[in-house]
């Protein structure tokens, strides 16, 4: 038995843990024998660029060491098949290039975008008697999968985010002068990880003051009524916005920043709300104010990974191996939360079709009511997310990565 | 005999640590009666906002808590004295608060500004021959301080900034497109922050391929040219630059993209060469490209601190306290390396006057002939001030901080 495994959509902290734990279950079982990694997704597998991973992981301290790197060590892709019915090229493609290879089973690490890609290439392999099994494995640091309680990386990036944000709050509030602080978190649709923030009240912050959402339409009149508020009672205000935060009018908030250019999945590139936000802030209230983009290093700051999301991800690789191998084909690996404090998950699968293309946004009952904060009822959800800490390997005091 | 700290100018993450190393060492001197905190500067001395040290640091713990929280546990300010011989009133107020709180010794850790302050106020307080003595301890990301081989702070900057390029890089790689990332970095006048990032070369890394700094006049046709000629043999081109780059024509390079404000000492805030370099690179390659602003954070990321930072920054505070008991005054704290490896530190004091208002510049022979490297020779110099990790105390999977 051969099998692949492939990394998709934007990098994470977990997402090569994942990519660890299909790889170490996959070393248990005597079955199976070749154990190919895709380069670039499933581009890898349309232009047959396989590696050996026998060969590029021959010991556990290269394990480790990829456990402990961010970004997709594969690489990654943003390719999205036509419908099969439209054309069957790629899906002919893949399947003769997996069939090439004797593969028998094809291992999708990604986000709902490859769920799709899951989905639609598990139907195509089934209509055409093919026994090759698909398995789709989540990672997102958006947290917006249907169907699982989180997504393997969105820990990491809640404790990259949180601990930021600590720090931000101690640096924008040494001078004796009022002053607004916008942080823009990534987030295109939903508001998951801007709304993490709130943990830093669970450790007696005040920060953020403001917390805004994709989930509630955006109005920049009540932001800035907000902002006026917060700022008669506190001299630094510290506020949190995601990126994908929509005016109530329609569009992205981020608009008039943004280039307009869109993603092979037609979502448009956003960036700016956050600078946008600040010269309305410098406009209307003549303080001080500054913009801060927590950029590509909200998903790639390994050196804060969560330990549990790292172990969460290894365990869910290690169980979508464990399920191919129970004959299953076209789902997605999935973690259900069994309790809170003590904190513990099981791990089942999903029909990838479910999950394919949709978004779970972040729930309307943890928002407050005025649409700019979020309840302390979300902490115990964020907070088993982000402990312990699996610290990067140094070398001259800096980390060192896995690199192909 | 009764003391008073102050902290000014920008935050780093060893400021606090310099504040413990002064208040340590006055603990050890039955002589020291009083160890007053001033709040926000030379400001919480004119307003008289002064605090007990003693009551805030009442155990190791709290002091230890103080070294791992970036940023000014007091507070900072940005208060330039005039000339004495034009306006003596604030000369008269700062000696008449000291006098009033019986205070024989003021300690202010800064940057080159709050070294104007140290000289013009102990040559004031020399010149009505008061007792009273001044002492200023060098502190500032930019490493730019004269007469020291670097400054406290520096070396958790260049920590943050060399782990998160490691990891952007890392980032940038994963699609199969040519792209180019440009990360800005701080350093208004001098580019040493940006220059450490050579020592991802010392860990086989190429990132960054192009280093562009102050010292060097900035010419975007060449930039263009260099990235050009980068893309031929690289498919994801990372560039360092300086925030403080300048046109050949003079004028920051970032001057589209400023509000054009002016700081008290007549700095202009910058932000933006990033986003600029950005646009042009889309405009003129059409290749993928992202700019990164590490913002705030490469100066308050206290848990990515250098343990040889905040050893030293303890040590130049206890040093401090011990030449102000030597009977000296209006001078400044500083580094000198005795070796590279084994490395090691002696540390002494000169006049503030010679280090107050001026800039310590980039070697040239250190910068590569065609102006957009750094060349291997720096590596022994940044590396030993990165060395070794001073963690944050976690509660909650996120990092606390000491807050007044």
């Amino acid at each position: 038995m051969n099998i692949v495994i492939a990394q998709s959509g934007g990098p994470t902290c977990a997402i090569n843990a994942t990519l660890a734990g299909v790889y170490l279950e996959a070393c248990k079982h005597p079955e199976i024998e070749k154990i190919y990694g895709s380069r670039n997704g499933i581009e890898g597998i349309l232009h047959e660029r396989l590696v050996d991973l026998r060969t590029l992981l021959p010991d556990a301290k290269q394990v480790d060491l990829l456990c402990r790197t961010p970004s997709t060590a594969l690489g990654s892709c943003r390719v999205k098949l036509p419908l099969a019915e439209e054309n069957t090229t790629p899906y002919e493609t893949i399947h003769n290039a997996l069939k090439a290879h004797s593969i028998d089973a094809f291992f999708y690490i990604g986000g709902n975008d490859s769920m799709d890609t899951v989905a639609k290439l598990s139907a195509y392999l089934t209509s055409v008697n093919s026994p090759i099994r698909v398995i789709g494995i989540p990672k997102t640091i958006d947290n917006d999968l249907m169907y699982t309680d989180h997504t393997p990386g969105f820990g990491s990036a809640v404790k990259y985010v949180t601990t930021t944000l600590a720090e931000i709050a101690q640096d924008s509030a040494v001078y004796n002068l009022p002053s607004v602080t916008i942080v823009e978190i990534m987030g295109r649709d939903a508001g998951w990880l801007t709304a993490s923030t709130c943990l830093l009240h669970h450790n007696g912050l005040e920060a953020p003051h403001l917390i805004y959402l994709p989930e509630i339409p955006f109005s920049t009149e009540r932001f800035m009524s907000d902002v006026r508020r917060m700022h008669a009672s506190h001299k630094s205000v510290i506020v949190a916005v995601s990126e994908g935060v929509r005016l109530s009018e329609g569009g992205y908030a981020a608009d008039d920043f943004q280039s307009g250019e869109n993603d092979a999945f037609g979502h448009k590139y956003l960036a700016g709300v956050g600078k946008y936000l600040e010269n309305m802030v410098r406009k209307h209230l003549g303080c001080k104010v500054r913009s801060i983009e927590l950029n590509v290093m909200q998903r790639c700051a390994a050196h804060l990974a969560s330990e549990t999301d790292i172990s969460e991800s290894l365990q869910v690789g290690a169980c979508a191996l464990c399920t191919m191998l129970e004959g299953k084909s076209g789902c997605m690996m999935t973690l259900q939360r069994t309790g809170d404090a003590p904190y513990d998950i099981t791990i089942s699968a999903v029909e990838a079709q479910r999950v394919a293309n949709r978004i779970r946004l972040f729930p309307q009952e943890w928002i407050t009511p005025d649409g700019n904060g979020v309840c302390d009822e979300a902490i115990p959800y964020f907070l088993p997310l982000i402990q312990g800490e699996r610290q990067p390997i140094m070398r001259n005091g800096m980390p060192v990565h896995f690199i192909l």
